[in-house]
């Protein structure tokens, strides 16, 4: 490739990098001296050296040419480090840029800065050694590998004007999450959406092996990323010295790429223009992309100890790793960082001197400085439909019968049609199945390859997004909510399990990015749950796992909220609720099928302010005396099969006081002290009483109901049901039977656990067991119809 | 193409594949008249209709060939059904070869074979509608996707004879486990492992959407699938009408992939021989594969109700819904069932013509008997090395400091040596991070790609399989383990929640195996988890989470293992009882860095067998006096600071009578009556006492400990310490002080649960505060070394 850079601008990026990698080598090793002004000496160093420079000089050579093209088109671009360990790289520019020093009084522009700058890096109460909520310009946890490409996709969703440049690390480029993260621009607008330029960066090696990508051959390579649907341009390093040669072929593939990205976007925004330059393939662009590759730790000790480093294996972490106790390890350490020439590029103070850092674009177009990457500032609340347009009447409690899914996917469509460029619905393939399907009244589903008449709801944009990837959908999702906008990954309960992991390192970014005062609130993750465990006539065993609330709960009080709603109303109202909120995760699990509706609308609405509450209808109690048990329920099938219980009790031991009690926010069983929600003590013993027995029916593993109430004073009389991972391909009610969370299993809960009246009523008990294997038999036999069990059940 | 199959060939399998493709209907359709003997009525139809039909004749016309091609060849081959919903299709074959009425005594060969075959199907108390372990000849669940690839190069690790022939869905291969497990060759040695013939099955739709691969450009395709570094044969299905010709060009393509595999191996075996055939790139043969492009739901309804139904997602689950109540459709029905001409293929007692049955192998290289899918059956015992020999001497508790991973690193070196043919190690590119590198010693890492002079220990064969990516670690040794050889997965603990979801499906997997008799015993699934959540000096916040625990417990109790060795010896003995055993999902976490060993080889074996024990040489007890408290621990960071948290007790309070109690094997915790390891309630009294306070310093979320002791009389004195989500880039030891399990820490708890002690200590009490804010600073300004730290308030 020939040069489209000048010799001034060439010396400029290069000084700019050479700046980035003292800086990121001083991080690892350094702890006085920052300068160099006197001779290195083993104290300058740190006593434990820890920090991986791999991947460094690579980061810091695309950051320095990004900021090239971003002064040169005054152009927006966000920058997203997937290589895990990058941390000293994105905080060693975003410090060049003068953003750390902005955000981090404590760390200045100065020598004394740059001090502390090294210091903290991996360093007790300092910061991690990858990008993280704490570094600036970073949306994207460097920790946990493989989710770089698909949060860059979902940062330029509804961002027309920014390129977010991706570099994806050859190591991370073998998970699956990445693996399928290629696929992406199969679901971006280039008209109305921005562009991702995934940079991928072969440096060869992992911790101890090779990659996949660097060392399969180059002819593959390319054929795999033109598969991908790419239009490659290979930057490879030969020599490592000629630096020169790098830039020049790096600034040619970036102007080329760059170019290719705007072709395709004036083609697909102003069609009339022609299609110069893009190549339409079945209405699917060939985006750009980059391959980098350079050696693993490039321009760090090139042999040490007679043994090569630079571009091994050995660079992964710390080149020279005895430099307080070998001599020769701190005489090739001084050289490594003396070779980045630091007085031209320092004043004497320690500040970037102004023609280097002139190489920096201006405020929030620096990259470390954007408002992409603090999405709160671009945050706008959502314009949410009046729930109660939505909510359906419930003339008496339990008789109608309603899909809550139906329901909400109404008041979804609204909340699309009012919000149509800042929020969207992820899932994988189940917004129909998950009955959501009223939401395509009013957008479609995206799709950029060819589009058939069969085809339904599909379109080059809309709000939904579909993909058989739950990794994608989170990633996806997060990258657009990091950068301000709002959404929901609706999915099939069981298969939420996939993005355990994720959800994990997301929850994790909020605890953190909570407690910095420079990161403004984003919008709350939210899951919509369906087709859940009690709900598998179609499928069965593979599809019953209740268990992503007990992983979730995990995770930071402040951060999680879990909902159970029962009927149509009450999860239009927990919706409307997550929707509007910021900085949570928000677990919301419904039924689909048409079941029971129990809540008027603003009954509905007032038991979801309280998040749990009495169900006078349901239960026996005599007003102003404490009830004989306290029947519970959380979730729509034990809601359900609670209040059957309720009325078996009802019939069959006149007298009998019992309570009903119905549960939405699960987090209010905690104590107080345990969670924000959580119910203080006196309101709990109020509503559940501190002695009598609760028989509680729980939509999911019943040890969860212990752990969240362990601290309360009835624990001893609580007794729970739920799933315990008996299924199989069969009927909801008898799954219900098969986990003992079946209408008699509860009211004869309830009779073995009030004092005498196993004794008083052994008959009715007896005849609840009996029905009980009746409803059994019936199903096994002629058990093809749910709903003409349950009523048959009923009568 | 043309053809290799003469005209009775091609009859017999075009009859296999219409008979299936009848009994696949019928298991969705009918629930009599199984054999069309009187015109169809409404009351022989299913009144629920549930099942998918639409990716079903794909994997018949599959199934078909390939038994023709393992008649012909006798070749071991074994069938992985990728597609969700592939279950009628497998049972099918399965009840054709014969194998499904030995296996299953109630469903003969014969119509009323035929009829409970179609009755169960999707029936309460049936079969479930995706491959399951209750399927013949499945070693891969069909309802979560994206494994199949994955569990296909697993079957044939160390199986040179296989071929394992996987369907994969182009819905599943949406995902990125599938999209990962394309490389899986790489890690494939073509000279001792068996062959994976990859048949990328394109019907074009998902549930309610078109698929990427379907859509992109054929060329592009083709790209992608040589990018993967195979070599792809197209059979497209253009008339669906015309059988004859995708018989032929199938048939065609079937035997070119066979001839191009065994090209390869056979260069590879018998390198004097040529490469004749095998495209040999820079090592890593192109494998042929085949890309199956026929419409979903072939030779089903063509129109219905006026709408497309063949070749589009209408005909994903019943394509008639309505054959109850409409007439045209259950003509429909009546005429599809007709047009695979029931007559011709089974006679007038519904068994299948001795002609159409010749196209079937014979016993065991039927695909629905190979042992290969019942690996119990061809499971051989590990031979394991001495547990003596390897076992670290312990002059007195709390002296040496060893790592425990390097001490089974040697003997895991040596269990590798002596099962060379039977046992691999699976790791991502972490097996030397997490110090197992003494198996080096023996063995290298598979590698096929380029191998430089730089790299260490990879070679085209060996027992290490490394790839970053926990996916295709989990979803190779799901393969190998069921198909009975042997293995442990070394993770960091907490990427371990990557394979959460797969983790489900095994664990379900497991519990249902169990319950079949004619499944053999297969070896357990071994977790080894290390670099966990309280080492952390390189990472930080993103690599702390301990909760896979957690998540494994809500599987069935007679699954499931929990191992928290403190020490080396005691790591040790965990992971030779691993090794033995079958059918369970063992969880072993273990540090990596140098710590404490407490138990010589005879006490470390009898305190793994008990599973738990007080540890008189760190307590403080008076014999015959029950204890004041039990400072108890799980794991060995926490065991480090209960013992010290003793000693400062003893130092501080003398005459406290402290017991320590250190937990090795967790579930020992649970009442008896919940887990077949749980302890009887007396001897937990005797242990943990009755009613004194218990102070329990756990290496995960504490949550879990009051979980699984929630049935004991001394719940009420259970004081927990553990992980609680806070943490960084930081020390041991300050990890131990953030989350409150640090020694000071553990000891002040006793001192105030202890009744009055509070009162008489209460300088102690201080004291502890104030060494415990002094470690604090300490480790925040000079906390560079932690053993430095360690050292320093231990003294």
């Amino acid at each position: 490739m020939t040069s489209s850079m000048g010799h001034d601008e060439l010396e400029l990026v290069d000084s700019w990098w050479r700046a980035a990698n003292y800086l990121s080598v001083g991080q690892i090793y350094l702890r006085s001296n920052p300068l160099l002004r006197e001779p290195l000496k083993a104290e300058h160093t740190k006593s434990r050296l820890l920090g991986h420079w791999g991947t460094t000089p690579g980061l810091n050579f695309v950051y320095a040419h990004l900021n090239r093209v971003i002064r040169r088109d005054s152009a927006e671009m966000l920058f997203v480090a997937g290589p895990g360990h990058g941390g000293p790289a994105v905080v060693a520019n975003a410090w060049l840029e003068g953003t750390y020093s902005e955000i981090y009084g404590h760390v200045g522009n100065d020598a004394d800065g740059m001090a502390e700058l090294f210091r903290q890096f991996s360093y007790p109460g300092g910061i991690p050694s990858h990008a993280a909520p704490e570094t600036p310009g970073s949306i994207s946890e460097g920790g946990e590998l493989g989710y770089s490409l698909a949060h860059a996709y979902g940062s330029v969703l509804d961002n027309p004007q920014l390129v977010t440049a991706v570099v994806i690390g050859d190591g991370e480029a073998e998970t699956g999450p990445l693996a399928a993260s290629w696929h992406s621009h199969n679901f971006l607008d280039p008209a109305a959406d921005g562009a991702v330029l995934p940079i991928l960066h072969l440096n060869g090696y992992k911790i101890a092996n090779p990659t996949i990508l660097a060392r399969m051959p180059e002819e593959q390579l390319e054929q795999l990323l033109r598969g991908y649907g790419h239009e490659p341009y290979f930057v490879t390093v030969k020599d490592p010295d000629n630096t020169e040669q790098a830039h020049r072929d790096f600034a040619e593939a970036l102007d080329r790429s760059l170019a290719g990205i705007r072709a395709i976007q004036e083609s697909r925004r102003a069609p009339a223009a022609g299609t110069d330059g893009a190549a339409d393939v079945d209405g699917a662009p060939r985006w750009p992309m980059i391959v980098l590759r350079s050696p693993k730790g490039w321009t760090g000790p090139r042999i040490v100890d007679g043994l090569p480093v630079e571009g091994t294996w050995r660079s992964h972490q710390v080149p020279l790793s005895e430099v307080r106790t070998n001599g020769e390890h701190l005489k090739q350490l001084e050289e490594w960082l003396q070779s980045y020439r630091p007085a031209e590029l320092f004043d004497g103070d320690g500040r970037l001197r102004p023609d280097v850092a002139g190489a920096a674009p201006a405020g929030s177009l620096r990259m470390s400085a954007t408002p992409h990457a603090n999405g709160g500032l671009l945050r706008k609340a959502l314009k949410l439909p009046a729930y109660r347009d939505h909510a359906v009447e419930v003339p008496e409690p339990g008789t109608d019968r309603v899909s809550p899914m139906i329901t909400l996917g109404s008041w979804m469509r609204d909340v699309i049609s009012l919000n149509m460029e800042t929020f969207r619905l992820f899932g994988p393939d189940e917004t129909a199945s998950n009955r959501l399907q009223n939401v395509y009244e009013v957008t479609d589903k995206v799709w950029q390859y060819r589009i058939d008449d069969v085809d339904e709801h599909l379109a080059r944009s809309g709000r939904v997004m579909e993909v058989l990837s739950e990794h994608l959908c989170q990633g996806w999702l997060e990258g657009y909510l990091l950068t301000g906008r709002h959404g929901v990954f609706s999915c099939y309960e069981a298969f939420i399990h996939i993005v355990d992991s994720m959800f994990n390192q997301h929850a994790k970014w909020l605890k953190v990015h909570r407690q910095l005062p420079w990161r403004q609130p984003v919008p709350s993750l939210n899951y919509l749950l369906s087709s859940h465990v009690w709900q598998q006539d179609h499928n069965g065993f593979s599809h019953q796992d209740p268990g992503f609330i007990d992983h979730a709960v995990n995770k930071k009080a402040e951060v999680i909220r879990v909902y159970l709603p029962a009927d149509a109303n009450t999860l239009l109202c927990v919706m409307a609720h997550c929707l509007a909120s910021t900085d949570y995760v928000n677990i919301v699990v419904s039924g689909k099928q048409p079941s029971p509706t129990w809540l008027g609308p603003a009954d509905a609405a007032n038991h979801c302010r309280r998040g749990l509450g009495i169900w006078d209808f349901a239960g026996s109690e005599v007003p102003g005396e404490e009830p004989d048990v306290v029947m519970a329920c959380a979730g729509d099938v034990p809601t359900v099969e609670t209040v059957a219980a309720a009325e078996l009790l009802k019939e069959g031991a006149p007298g009998l006081k019992v309570r009903v009690v119905n549960v939405v926010d699960l987090m209010r069983l905690q104590d107080e002290s345990e969670h924000p929600h959580g119910l203080p003590a006196r309101d709990f013993d109020g509503i559940f009483t501190a002695d009598k027995p609760i028989i509680f029916a729980y939509h999911g593993y019943p040890a969860l109901i212990h752990r969240l109430a362990y601290r309360r004073n009835n624990q001893d009389g609580l007794h729970v049901r739920g799933y315990k991972e008996e299924g199989t391909t069969t009927t909801p009610f008898d799954m219900a039977m098969l986990n003992g969370i079946d209408r008699f299993q509860l009211a004869i809960d309830a009779i073995d656990r009030v004092p005498g009246l196993a004794e008083r009523h052994s008959s009715l008990r007896q005849s609840l067991q009996d029905r009980r294997m009746r409803a059994r038999e019936h199903t096994r036999t002629h058990g093809e119809d749910p709903e003409e069990i349950r009523n048959w059940t009923l009568g």
